[in-house]
């Protein structure tokens, strides 16, 4: 079954969230649609409006958790990327059924109040990928 | 000086094409765009419509060159994000000014006839950025 997904956005993890937004801010006019605080994922996010789609920036709030230790290993860089969809329960259902490896098995309140649930590398080309279904 | 750049695609590196392609499209009902082989780039890649935005999936002609170096060294995944500008040369002279470090100091042709230049990661938020100006 074809789950219809579009590109959502790209995301960065960034060691300083406001040191690294002219980059796309004043470097290509892009405008800042949410910023949250998740303390329950240890980290702030932004989404910006780039065009037709998004780019989200991501720092880690402390020393812990998977984005402290992708900034520690990697550095500032891409860190996943996020597909829309329509009906996303549906499409979890699609790739489980596909034998597809989920990090998240059912949607939870992502940032700006999407529903959102991530799918592993193996399963996603390489990329961690995650799914957004848009609310608000 | 601002570019006004939209998320045009982001590009995975893959081994083998025909094999990652159902990942998109039987997948997400993607639709391929444009393929090509560019022999000076030792590279075949492919282009397809995500919803508003584009996913490009290249893979190396030969064991030499920087994609196959990429595959190599860090298995397939992301590899670069393209953001479309309205006038590449315009762009390029913007970042130029700026200090950041071009990759291509001149557009040169890209998949499907548009416009293209290489941004260092070092100048992209740690991602290797491309510039797109579409043609046709």
């Amino acid at each position: 079954m074809t789950i219809a997904g579009r590109l959502h956005h790209v995301a960065y993890v960034v060691p300083d969230i406001d040191r690294a937004l002219p980059g796309f801010t004043t470097r290509y006019g892009m405008q800042e649609v949410v910023r949250e605080t998740m303390q329950e994922q240890g980290v702030e996010a932004v989404m910006l409006r780039a065009g037709p789609a998004h780019v989200e920036l991501i720092r880690p709030l402390d020393a812990d958790g998977a984005i402290a230790r992708f900034l520690e290993k990697r550095g500032e860089g891409l860190h996943h990327v996020a597909y829309a969809v329509d009906d996303i329960a549906a499409a979890l259902a699609t790739l489980a059924a596909e034998g597809a490896e989920l990090i998240d098995t059912a949607p939870r309140r992502g940032l700006g109040g999407h529903m959102v649930a991530f799918v592993h590398p193996r399963s996603g080309t390489g990329a961690l990928t995650e799914l957004v279904e848009e609310h608000g």
